[in-house]
């Protein structure tokens, strides 16, 4: 899917999820004093306007959190998206603030924390979807996220063309070596997980070879993640699979790498780099010259 | 400081923090149906032996968190470490972790996510630590962190060897450009953030110019951040402040400038890469082979 | 599967989550005063011995729940299992309780509402599983749960021998009809959500006649939902989807009409009163003569 | 008291509890992806209208509850009550709803999870008050409820013409029969409740025998709970108390047996399946026909 | 009742509300760093013992919270009571503290703080206690308690001798001339107020006169309220109620006043002052001297 | 600092920190069941208007806090500022409230429970000031704070005059003689925390006598604590600093010996009182006559 067509079915990250995960980046960031600078510094009658502002080009994710931090500071705060999600260019206006100076100080940080680092996500996730355009290949994330963060993560996948794996442990099987040889083979492991499972939910299977694929399509199975394999082992084991169930191809991927995976053939390469190791997207709020509203009054 | 002698002085993260961070990835993790996959193909009373190793070079942190992700799952686990912290090479074991298979499976990636994270941090805070060494400078680390995991990233920071800045808006004053402005100018700033602060409280003040330092510097502040500024600039100023406040070099830092940056002679040097850029340094747990524990017991 | 094979595979409830909803209870009952009765009453160092038993016949669930009730109170309360889950009858002893009598009091109702009401369930369930046994038809729940408890609640019915649909609005997709007027159509609301949701989410549309069975089996989805159809029309519907997708029967099941309904072939039988409306199943602590130990201490 | 009076006497559930018991249940709902069958199927600026609706007869309760509920996810939503509580007939109009699409299909759920559990409780709450009506017996709750619910639940027993037993283990003193063995005789217990009690606190104990009764009624109590005794002994046991403390008969109360109880002069009668086995109330949302607002705008 | 024979029924404080209170006052105490200064100046593997004496004399309160803030830091420490409850004079040890000296230093204040709070208002009470002895008057308190803290103050006030008013709006009515006014007289507050509460629920009402008095005794009430009464006015008050109900004398009580008001004869007197002022009593900890175990272990 | 000057530079209670503690004090004092006198007595449609009035002398502090505990119980409630902080006499309103009476009689003792509190620590903080005015001498707080309020309690210290010492263990160094002792002296203590504390954290060390003053002073300190010296070694003291790190007196400090301490020229005082024992200001809700709104609606 092109960004441009994501805002049609993007869930939106649940408001209470939203809330939560605001306020106790506040009050690490306010601990039991505040805001002390701005305080003891800007009248309480001074207000701003800004413009949060892109510095560098990628993908903008996470204009709802940031909306949230200035509102839950001061609910009074006007703030408008310019450019709510899709790429961005440098200088690129994304949003508009506009209230109390005092409260926009106060929220900067937080919002731009939460908003630089979804679209960083974003962007990197973008870079991976466009490499492999034109296959049939998906990129998907991992359950390698910041902790207390997945659902902020996963959503920024999907805002930079991505989709989502697995949640958690608890929406979808997925059977390693060790469960393997824990249950006594692969057909006790699958045989189990079909009968104790829901019947909404999918069941994946590991292989590292091109004979335990052979076993495991001998059982039904929702997907096969292909581990470690080169192109030409995932070529083989795409064409072994002949359409009975998903692949995903998994390891080694890179941005170098990627393209030659997408072409095996792969239904989906997941990448683990996309939420542990993407780089911040650079972010700014700019202020226009602030001015003090009336006389000071407190 | 030396990573070697880190331990003498290492504040422990606060257990409370702990507990409730770990808790709440865990919850991320198990939703309200758990684990099914280990459920459904793991028996009960298999017992697992299994190994923290390092995949990658860099330095360890968050071993106390990944111990408690393992025994909130289950108290009895058994989690010892080998490398508390400190550097670590490929294949370097880092901890020992023996238990409940389930247990041990479930808990697997809500330790590792914590471990990865804060070692990626102190891994790259030890590349800028090293790359300034001999130098006078410190490398500190910044508010860009991933929100509500503060606390984890700056301790991460001292692992590596890093120092922390202010840990957030409540327990230090900085004085940027829109506070100036606000204020009606340095000496207004100054003087209000002085009268309001507590005494134990210091105060920091933004400037990207010899001149404006020159006005900050006719009052008694405890730190300048010098910003933006090339080395060449950053020189001189550290000769113009000569040990009236510490000075801090800050923005267009990264490993090839940080070295001629701590040649100007500046106290601090801080780097917001640190925390909201770190790649995840690659650890995993490598499983001995399992093996049941008598007979199935529920 | 029947219900001495659970054991096997059932995903034991997440600790923290038994943790959370077990301190909330106690809360709840225990206020600001504590329980002023016991404190009154019961001189500190009496023991009491105790067995938690049934007095009606039924299948047993939340042992795990009340042990946590008892040891939270007083973390040296012993409490072993005589029949951690399974079916009962009236006097049948499910566990044995040991220790301080005044934690015993006090925690007796929350460990009592737990487990009465899980065990409710899944006894209810286990009626609906019988009544169906011997076809191809799961009896499975839906999200009619008591807010707050529902992974208690999908756990009991596993106890029971029922199996889980979908989590919540999160793991799977079902498709009704507004989504199917809002989206324009089946083929839009199909495409748009295979689109969007990740490869491991199972898409379910439901539907309430032929003619519409017939528009969605041209999609390529997971499972329908035959919505209020009599057991002839079921049939047939089972016969026209001819195994190309899951079938899933709703609306106006009861202890009554289940069986005729699994005889129609579907896969799944969803019932809403499993949760929505079991009555308790009534389970009783049962003291053993008080006697105080040693002489009374503080 | 009749249902038609409740109102002006009828507190409402504290609002702090509304808020945090209908997150906790959105949060369940939604998990960490929120409702992803309506994300991908209904565009952004979709409106509707809906009315909740009672599908069978019953009485009403928690229409506050599934208002916050619908508002919580969008702030935006009106909801207006038509039957804010008392009798409902099937196909009453309860309440409407208009707004977003999006957000009446999200919330609806958990709204009707809480409204029909809620009423159900009043449904049958008021059909044991209409049995006893022209008696003196008040119908009353037990602490047999569903955990973290209690408030929820206590106050639909309020709307169904019921009234409330002591709410939890801190608020009344009800001494039973381990807590008479435990102070070594009725006299020591009462003694002792009544030295350590608060003078706002009332203190009932528990007699199985006549016997028992005249000994508790030589102290000054202020109510007896007369524990599985049979419509002859409950009559016997009122005249011997003639008027000096309250009455509450307890135990194999159905609707039944429950007229005959309370002809016999008891004060209370007291009810565990109020609150541990009401069937739910069928109330659904039917929504009108949706419509687009304007051109599709995110 | 005497502080020597209060163990034999005191409830105690419910250990969720207490592992919640300390934890609250850690996190408050430690922030994201944690306890600095014993981190950066005390070795790992010192040891330490330590009494917590009483600086001044007064009456205890709070072991258990001190003892959960020492064992949630480091759940080795080892802290036993030497005195538990009940007076103390200048230099008495109250309890003996050992393990971890970093856990020891860390967790000092937050026992304190909770143990100098608890055994001032036990003391203060107890200085009202002592006042009133020998005649019928109970001290009890008032909601005017800390925010947060009612249990923990509440739970003093019943250490130091004193007794409970009602715990908050809902456990007792309590009607105030605003809620006569409202109602249209006293005896239509009275009316609806026993209509609605439950039966376990006591009734008392505020007067200011002998009239107002007269007019609520024509109503079956549980207890009066005079207000703000001359102990002469109080005397006449007492012998007009002639023990129909109970009598709790309010306002202007304090050390000076109190053996007057008690003389007249009342029941109860409220005391704001006990939990709204009532200053610390000096507690401190006193280390022995520091001994490092082994060599430094990390 | 005057009072009259805070307002320009007081920072703000964090929002979230105010709506937080005011949750869970409403939620103390209405439990499970609310304010059933009010429910009882005042109907629905009652509206009120009320002045919180002060009825002693002191400092205004907590209006924010009221403002929350009324808004939170209903969002309609109206509540505007007349003293919103500074000095205040017997008499003088503060605010004005207007709103549904159930809601302000409801919410009215949570709000005046935090507003008297933080006005009784303003107005003690208020006293101490100014009788140190004219002097170099700041008066300064301690972390002997009520468990769960130091926000609020720090916050009106700075209300009433005073300034804050450090928060907490986290954002200062306090070297006390166990530090010292555990170091192996002051120069490893003050060496070790230099090394490991952020170039922001002061350094402050307890000194008993002039010597270990002299030893201190050969180090680089912020701050000394002068513990429990009179004023002639205070004298000396501050003499023998000569202005090379601020200067600190604790111990001993009350209304009688604070000038003679102020005198001696340190620069803080540190009063534990201020927020461990200051009696709460009386301040009261007046109300005027009651009305209905209209027909009684609900």
């Amino acid at each position: 899917m092109k960004t441009s067509g994501i805002q049609a079915v993007l869930a939106p990250l649940p408001q209470p999820l939203i809330d939560a995960a605001v306020r106790a980046a506040l009050a690490e960031d306010l601990g039991l004093a505040g805001d002390i600078t701005t305080a003891a510094t800007v009248p309480p009658g001074t207000v701003a306007e800004a413009v949060i502002a892109a510095r560098k080009a990628g993908v903008v994710s996470g204009f709802d959190v940031a909306k949230a931090a200035f509102q839950i500071v001061d609910a009074g705060t006007s703030v408008t998206a310019e450019r709510r999600w899709g790429a961005c260019q440098p200088g690129d206006v994304i949003a508009r603030v506009k209230g109390n100076a005092r409260a926009l100080l106060t929220a900067e940080r937080v919002a731009l924390n939460f908003m630089g680092r979804m679209s960083g996500i974003a962007s990197l996730t973008r870079r991976y979807a466009d490499a492999v355009a034109g296959t049939r290949a998906r990129i998907v994330d991992t359950r390698k996220t910041a902790p207390g963060l997945r659902a902020f993560e996963k959503y920024a996948v999907r805002c930079g063309g991505g989709h989502n794996h697995r949640t958690g442990l608890f929406d979808a099987v997925l059977i390693k070596d060790n469960h393997i040889v824990a249950a006594g083979g692969v057909a006790a492991a699958v045989e189990r997980a079909r009968a104790a499972a829901g019947h909404m939910v999918k069941i994946e299977v590991e292989v590292d070879t091109l004979d335990q694929l052979d076993e495991v399509l001998r059982h039904k199975v929702d997907a096969v993640l292909l581990d470690n394999m080169s192109p030409e082992l995932l070529k083989k084991a795409v064409k072994q699979v002949a359409g009975r169930c998903l692949t995903e191809a998994s390891g080694g991927v890179n941005l170098d790498t990627v393209a030659a995976i997408a072409a095996t053939g792969v239904d989906m390469i997941s990448v683990g780099a996309l939420t542990h190791s993407a780089p911040v997207l650079d972010i700014g709020l700019d202020f226009s010259p602030l001015k003090t509203r009336g006389k000071r009054q407190l």
